[in-house]
């Protein structure tokens, strides 16, 4: 087991993690309460040969970690809510030129500027739907600094292999929080590299045309071959179409490939599901309050068990319709106005066992919450 | 009954209907397929002696909107998908601030530029959770001319009632379809005025301190009050607060101003609902088509019905239980790859009787594509 | 219509209603909440030929109404908490004598000397289960002036009719709150006088021997029948014995001749019933805030309905669960940690659509309270 | 194993559980079938050390004992119901001020003075709701003098670890039946002393802050530290406050350290129930009836199966629930009109599957009883 043994924010931890993983391009604009991840960056990415770079704004910074990585370079950038909704716009050309980097989002108070130095879990939704028209999206979050690091190396495992954006979305709570991480050592965590054009130079490469496997490989861009990159649908080429077979097919593919693979990109954890009469589904730091509540109440007798999202989307459907199969409640533990609330309403056979239970003032939710909630909802009163 | 019959695309009808609201100041960046409405109110905003301006991109055009409106004016803006994601942070901001504003988004195929010159509503979702944090916001569609012109209007007298954004959500067929208008008589549809504070000069203006009836009186900025505007949470003269108890109470404000008033703001028609056994739901121009399924299969005695939705959201849940509550199957159409389809599963009773017919390829749905998918769900294969 | 219109505090009103119904007798000590009945009636009885002696605490009151009834008096004593637990071992020797008397406990926040000055319904259990032994008893309230004037003339009718004592249970707000009252005319409402014995003096008197419709002629104590009263099990003359077939009969008859007529004491108001899928039951004060929920929800489509419970003892199972056989859910709406909600819960077919919205903290429960917890229970949060 | 073998009534087994937990301070007044426990102690106290008072009534005797344990004693009263009722007041103030005692009843039949030499099970109901205003109780009782004797120590401790009074809800026939006791050895069963502040003299003592275990250490009234104590709701210093937050937190203190911890209060014995069809509830003397009919009916191949409940409040709602699961019937065996009844049906799953056999008349219920009424609910009439 590694012994190198770090006691540091999350902030901290995601930094870690993406210089484990092979990141090498940073680019960002500060702003509370993600900014520990670009001045830890500023720091980390020149020691290991990497560059870090601090953009004029949030649209700029999308700008460079998609042209980054198409020239190869593993990327990534750092935000919250307001720098997120404004790199919607560019998120949806990387998901339709699909290009891999990596997005975290440290969630504040929104909308708006909101509450900047409070926890919020309230962009789950735009996370799935901040970018305009169809398409899907790979989203990860934890709930502490070990799992940080971990779906942080994950989400650049999931970039290259899908090629896609994934998004970070930690909040302020998980971000800022001091707690031990144990870095792994090389190898420990085994790490996906970019997948490169076996087209030699001189012979035509068409960037859009999958391998068998349905994999696209790529090539770096400015160097031996010539292509097209476009927002627009396209065809095999790169080049512009609005040939209906073509559009069709190419939104299936950007969709398929994330929705069919959604058990292997499914991380989660659990806690007493197996006998659980009230299962409670948490993600973030809120799932820290929720696993106090579980592992508080069953010496009680109390038959409570906690089912941790790590992966929120794509929504792991399935997983949660089985979780919950033998459930008499489903208490969806957040903070926010309830949105994960509503995939889990969808996901499990009788919606009307699921209930909320939330904070939305930016002050994190305590196991007291939680139980103060669990009693109204079992028609206990306050 | 009026005798100003045109004839003109359906974003010139927005463009009539938003100038016999009383529209005075419009900023813009032209974007297929919505350029027609800044082109049209260059030549008519001038003409009543408003203001159209022509901005350097969507982010300015969204903050000039906002301080016009902040000034006393009634504002418009008008865009397509990749513009209306750049304006999602400067719309949290109108949302929190509470400041009346009308936003265009004549969708097309995305995501990204996608595809510009063909229809798509694939920006449903994004209107509802595009930008960051937990928010309300009203959402409005047409199938026709007439209905363009009408919802149009009303988006202004809703902006004003609960000093919020409000979108309008049209698609590249309607807003280019050219056909007969009526422009109704001035007085004849009632409009909705700023409400102006009744408070003097000199004297403490409260910007964010309701009425009895819970609405907010504004004074033009810059006028007689000095006071301030934020998009950080804020008590009631507008200074920030991070007050848990501020912080709840203005969420909540922000979102029950508009849930609770879903009935009233919601905007439908229904065609031969009363005793049908397959409902359809659609909006904008698929419900054209959807409407003529259910017109020609009647005379065969088949018990088709059609609710066509001209509020998205906030999601006339209620309604949409209630209008399914006999149907066995339910059938939305729309040209997205489900969007409207979740918010009518989460609406009723039972969610296996919803189905999908759609397409996702920019070519517009016909009757025939929706009957060969409706003997497909009805288990008669193609 | 009468034009006898009074303004003044519950508590007054229980005093006008009293002397209506001919309370000629009443001994107590003060007590807040209660203390105004006694206050009011040391004016009014002597006005009106009646007695009124205060007494040196709670369990002297009841021995000098018991004694008083005997004798062939109406009589009343009033209460809080504290008092009406000194009073639980002469109530019993009530219920086992069958004396006709009404008990007021204008209800305060306990337990013990509790929270004297706030609002509380926690004494519900206490007036079914206070005293020693199976037994049953009368309890009544109401939630406005006008009804408590109507149940105080009940409680008199009730108690002569059935030879019991009647529990007046009202709480602070009730007892405090100052409204309208119409005092009807005399005769509008009928009374329920004393049923005197046709037996003769220097015949035997059988004080426990039932006519043949079960009711018990009384005998003015001190007159012309000499007869024994006991506490103990007691045959058709008063006298005590073991017996167990006595014992049985006995115990039998004082149960029975209450829960037999359940439906003929109940007396309640029901508000939206008819098509109510959401049913709140309440009593007392926080049915008026109940009131105002479902008035308000009304107009919005929620099919919101109140039970306003006016009989709480004998509990009216069979109305409660036909009242709530087609609702989804069932809201008991009162200020403790949930008395009269087992009773539902006992009552419905459903118990688990049964929840709580209470407070507990001396402060009255407003219809905000109430649709926040609503909120929870439907699984919407905070 | 102890040599201590006795010879004596159940009322004298309390006396001897009593003395081994600590007693040492009694305060009553006789009343049959207790009157043997006080007469017991006038003799065992003195010889210990202890002290021994009759007073003139039941209210002084609950006055006694509340201050004699605030100054430090372990401490014990006796009655029957009547003398119960009349402790009801003072029993509240016990609880709101959490004061350690514990409290004998010794049910005669009620209501009133009732059947006193006979016996009943009456008093259940009663020992919960008896005081006003919401609150919680321990209540315990046995079937034989050995268990006698073990919930008696039993009560003494948990009254000390919940700062709580205590009640022991006996009936005739067991304070009466004489057999055997082996008197354990001191030490055999483990004793909670009092729980003391370490606070010295001169510093400031908090008697209603507690320690991080919730407990809060007391200390002897009139020594090194002045502080309040009060029947009103009231702040950590002891004294009063009708602030909300201090009135919810201190009501929900009061009830949360009994019924959060109910799995650990909860006392019972179970007789064949791994495989039980039928599953008899009982208690007290009742229990010994029933434990007759699984013990002669088992070896006829019939699945009967005993649960003897000796903690009665707060209900053990789990347990009775999982040994119920699986059983076709439940009769509850008791001598009242069905009081464990109602608690046993809230607790089930199913209502419908749970019946009473009883009798009301003074007259033991006999396995003869039982059985005939078992072949009623079973629908083999009589």
């Amino acid at each position: 087991m590694s012994t190198n043994i770090r006691f540091l924010q999350g902030n901290e931890a995601c930094v870690e993690g993406a210089i484990y993983a092979g990141l090498d391009f940073f680019a960002g604009y500060p702003i509370t309460p993600s900014t520990e991840v670009a001045e830890q960056l500023s720091i980390r990415l020149p020691q290991k040969g990497g560059k870090f770079i601090q953009m004029e704004d949030e649209i700029a910074s999308m700008g460079a970690i998609i042209g980054a990585s198409l020239t190869g370079h593993k990327v990534m950038t750092a935000t919250s809510g307001p720098g997120f909704s404004l790199m919607q716009e560019a998120l949806g050309y990387a998901i339709m030129a699909e290009i891999p980097c990596v997005i975290v989002n440290v969630q504040r108070g929104g909308p708006s500027t909101g509450n900047p130095t409070h926890v919020s879990q309230g962009d789950v939704n735009q996370a799935r739907w901040g970018t305009h028209g169809d398409h899907s999206i790979v989203t990860m979050t934890a709930s502490n600094n070990q799992d940080v690091f971990a779906v942080t190396v994950d989400a650049f495992n999931i970039a290259e292999t899908y090629r896609t954006p994934v998004i970070l979305l930690f909040d302020e709570i998980v971000g800022h929080m001091r707690e031990r991480l144990i870095v792994p050592e090389p190898g420990e965590i085994p790490l996906v590299e970019r997948l490169r054009t076996s087209v030699k130079g001189g012979v035509d490469y068409h960037p859009y045309l999958p391998r068998e496997d349905g994999r696209l490989p790529m090539s770096d861009f400015g160097g031996v071959h010539r292509y097209n990159v476009t927002g627009l649908f396209h065809d095999m080429w790169g080049f512009p179409s609005n040939n209906p077979q073509v559009v069709h097919g190419l939104l299936r593919h950007l969709v398929d490939k994330i929705e069919n693979n959604t058990n292997q990109i499914a991380r989660y954890k659990e806690f007493y599901l197996e006998d659980a009469e009230c299962v409670l589904i948490s993600y973030g730091s809120s799932a820290r309050a929720a696993r106090h509540v579980v592992e508080s109440r069953r010496p009680r007798g109390e038959r409570f068990g906690l089912l941790e999202l790590q992966t929120l989307w794509p929504f792991p459907e399935i997983i949660v319709r089985e979780k919950c199969a033998d459930a008499k409640f489903v208490v969806v533990v957040e903070m926010n106005m309830g949105q994960v609330l509503h995939s889990v309403k969808a996901a499990v056979n009788d919606p009307e066992k699921v209930f909320l239970a939330n904070r939305i003032d930016g002050v994190f939710i305590t196991d007291l919450d939680i139980r103060n909630i669990l009693r109204l909802i079992r028609g206990k009163g306050v």
